[in-house]
């Protein structure tokens, strides 16, 4: 018997910064012919050492491969860079951060020029690409058909998940993942000011501090259901009211240790305010009732 | 041979709000004698069916043992109803929320009385009190004698963490704890804000909501770390000058979703201070400084 190797798609990938070139690593090692471009050739060069075909230009490497993949710096690269290149027929993934608005204008703009679109955002760091264990995954959203139909070959850099038909629901997940990573910095920031005029060491307040972030992190499940029900009473936890009295608690302490308390107080505020409109028996799900605008 | 049954120490309880009760229930299943009072006589006459001995009053309760475990409402309730009771020669645990500067007042004032003083902060809710798989514990700090004596009978109700012999550390780190998920629950309420108006269930969300937050959590070891060595660069992830050029792009997505920013702005705010400051290759630990009041 003779043995067939399997044929894996090839791919074109515009964008050598640090994680294209990551993701250009990734699929040459898992075998697939690969196709590179990038604007400054040095950083092609290495890769053409490693098994990948070098585009002289854009519209060269978008030519070669039905599957196209954009990794550049941002939405104004990449208008300026599909400008000159034939898109007809072709599956486009572009994982270039945006707004949900920029990746439903890229992907309307696609389709005019005959593309199928898919976006995606990368929910990891280079050095976690083509790392399954690392847990890095990207989020697509926009063309199941060209999810469906590449599926194999997104997930060689890293695991996929599919948000959605909307274009821009990747874009919309990653911000609002990043967001509340964010926030969770900002309180972890002011959790380790309040230790520093003391005499302890912020390594011991550290392994305290993460796991209880892990512990409180599955609340957000309760908060989808609350927000799914539109119900917000009923917590075996603790109240709103409850809560508000204890703010002052957490104001007094980082006045004591000489911390100011901006990245506390607004939301608190929130909390205030939602109770002055009633919230008193409810979780703190109606605070993001509150940051909504209406109309 | 005759079994001789382990003696359990005698325990005083001044107050039996929820956690009160809670922490009774778990000290009478567990066999050690209990001796309740509670300014509202009703609260511990169920408690008696149940075996506690009741005193009438808050006086008699501390006479009765050595060991005394106060958990009222607030600091003020402690100073009330302890300015009764003889506390020379008592071990005084005080479980009461309260400031660092509360807790060291109390401390003091315990000292004058001839008691030894610990703090307590509970980081649970009553319903985990006695469920040793639930994951709540006790953080002390105070006296390491009064600690180390109990430590059995103190672990009963929920697992224990000594963080220092100064009484107000307990306290401290409650605070800074809550503090640190107050910052997780505002990013995560800013999260569900941005998908408001969107066709996407919030259910949806959370699971990657919730191990998003989880892996990003453990990002604290690596923030102690920097501020135990004073170095805040050599991030391999990406530099504060790189987050903070990403920071348009959440607060145009909050825009188009009709999300105020008012929970996420002022930590972009200190992270562009820190930028302008010179820290553009450090990671986001300098914001830290500028939380904290100098002189």
């Amino acid at each position: 018997m003779t043995h067939h190797p399997v044929e894996k798609t090839p791919v074109t990938l515009l964008g050598l910064g640090a994680m294209g070139t990551a993701l250009a690593r990734a699929w040459l090692a898992a075998g697939h012919p690969l196709t590179v471009w990038n604007r400054t050739p040095a950083r092609a060069a290495a890769l053409a050492a490693e098994g990948a075909t070098v585009a002289e230009t854009a519209a060269e490497a978008v030519a070669a491969n039905g599957l196209v993949v954009v990794c550049l710096l941002d939405d104004a690269s990449v208008e300026e860079v599909l400008a000159g290149t034939d898109l007809a027929g072709k599956d486009l993934v572009d994982l270039v951060t945006g707004t949900p608005a920029q990746a439903r204008a890229r992907a309307a703009r696609s389709r005019e020029r005959g593309a199928r679109y898919l976006d995606g955002a990368v929910m990891a760091v280079p050095p976690m690409i083509g790392a399954a264990q690392a847990g890095g995954y990207v989020l697509y959203s926009g063309s199941t058909e060209v999810f469906e139909r590449h599926r194999e070959t997104l997930a060689v850099p890293a695991g996929t998940v599919h948000v959605g038909e909307d274009a821009g629901f990747a874009a919309l997940y990653d911000v609002a993942l990043l967001s509340a990573m964010y926030g969770m910095f900002a309180g972890a920031a002011h959790a380790f000011a309040l230790i520093r005029k003391e005499d302890i060491d912020p390594a011991a307040l550290a392994p305290l501090l993460a796991d209880w972030l892990v512990a409180m992190a599955p609340s957000v499940h309760t908060t989808a259901g609350r927000l799914r029900s539109g119900d917000y009473t009923g917590s075996v936890v603790s109240s709103l009211a409850m809560q508000v009295a204890g703010t002052p608690t957490f104001l007094s302490t980082a006045e004591e240790q000489g911390v100011s308390p901006e990245l506390l107080s607004p939301y608190f505020t929130l909390m205030r305010r939602r109770l002055a409109e009633g919230g008193g028996a409810e979780d703190l799900t109606g605070v993001i009732d509150l940051l909504v605008r209406h109309g």
